[in-house]
């Protein structure tokens, strides 16, 4: 154990020295025993993770059929995800046009939390051949701890089709909602590995939008804002 | 339930509208169907969250008897609480000269989690009698949610002693350490309720002081930079 930074000592070294040394011991005893209890705490939080983790891998297996269920039901409503992103606030800001066209042919979304969930998530994004924008059938980002427990993320390499990558387009082109903002393409995302500790997306996508999905699909209200019918407020 | 925010229709209406009609009934059907799916996930989110608040609770109350041991443990060490905060930097940048004196009659704190854990968190901070500043035996500071959900706050008054007021003491006043800094003293925090749902300072002593507070006190390596021993690294 290292000592202490900072103990206040008494001043008059010389005339209780015996009383100095006699506190500094117990002092010392004090910070031996305050050690053990800490290991003692240390090792009930340990015991608290190791329940609380089994609790939660129990509910993610409850949860599974309830969610193959869901994603059939949503496989029958021609754009789903993409008004579901498009009502989410936060998504939203990052949907150009293009992305949108691109995001109408995504028919499936999974969440996948890993067997040990503090080791991470997937999300897997379904695309059908309707889609004029990319080769691959299934992106997926997924997110880790790794060894040394540094948080750390890989993606699918996008295979886009000739002329039709949306990362490499930039806000000049015309057909962007908001070009008064630093424009980039969602699909930005699947390339962006330096905040895997804190990727703001993907814990939009697993934390907010893929326990309840259908509210933002339902999410009419915030389409309201820029509807052009004359109705102020 | 609301309606959808945008489903795409096909156009030719006149031509398909029977086709049209059982289109649109299969999706309606789909969304009251994911609905129900969703309200039995909903139900285990729930069933998920009873559960880990009992083994919450179950382990608060095991760490109950080592808390109070550690407690007894650090009475016994002159300037503990205070050499834990002034060697953790978030709560260090909080501090004047003058915090860190009053500070210095610091004896205890305790974190005390709510029954439901949900519902907050209060934090009492003992000092002695020889604090030069107030009156207060005992300083708490209590979080939890209201009615409606809200966060919010309540805290002791502090019974100042005269001309003793940190809290009305501006950054013109000598003594403080970081004069460049916007300095206002910690125990205004006692009278801020702007932020109970993200208040930083209350969180970083529940969450990462109160688990371990002897790493802070222990953390003589943060002391050594400010040092004038002529040491350079
Ligand atoms: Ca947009
Ligand atoms: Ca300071
Ligand atoms: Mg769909
Ligand atoms: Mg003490």
């Amino acid at each position: 154990m290292a000592t202490p930074a900072k103990v206040s000592k008494p001043e008059g070294k010389n005339n209780h020295e015996n009383a100095d040394e006699a506190a500094d011991k117990e002092q010392q005893e004090a910070i031996e025993q305050i050690d053990e209890v800490q290991n003692e705490i240390d090792r009930l939080n340990e015991q608290a993770s190791v329940e609380i983790l089994k609790v939660e891998q129990k509910y993610n297996k409850l949860r599974q059929p309830h969610y193959s269920k869901r994603s059939d039901l949503i496989a029958k409503i021609p754009n789903f995800w993409v008004t579901a992103f498009v009502n989410h606030p936060q998504v939203s800001a990052l949907l150009s046009e293009e992305d949108e066209e691109a995001l109408q042919s995504l028919t499936k979304v999974e969440v996948q939390e890993f067997e040990d969930i503090k080791s991470g998530y997937r999300i897997n994004f379904h695309f059908d051949v309707s889609n004029p924008y990319f080769e691959n059938d299934v992106l997926y980002k997924e997110f880790h701890l790794n060894d040394t427990g540094e948080p750390s993320s890989k993606a699918s390499p996008i295979k886009w089709k000739a002329g039709k990558d949306l990362t490499k387009k930039n806000s000049q082109i015309k057909g962007r909602k908001r070009s008064h903002e630093e424009q980039e393409s969602f699909f930005s995302w699947f390339g962006d590995h330096l905040d895997a500790g804190t990727d703001e997306l993907g814990e939009v996508i697993k934390d907010d939008i893929w326990p309840n999905p259908l509210q933002y699909y339902l999410a009419s209200e915030i389409e309201e804002e820029g509807v052009d019918e004359g109705e102020e407020e």
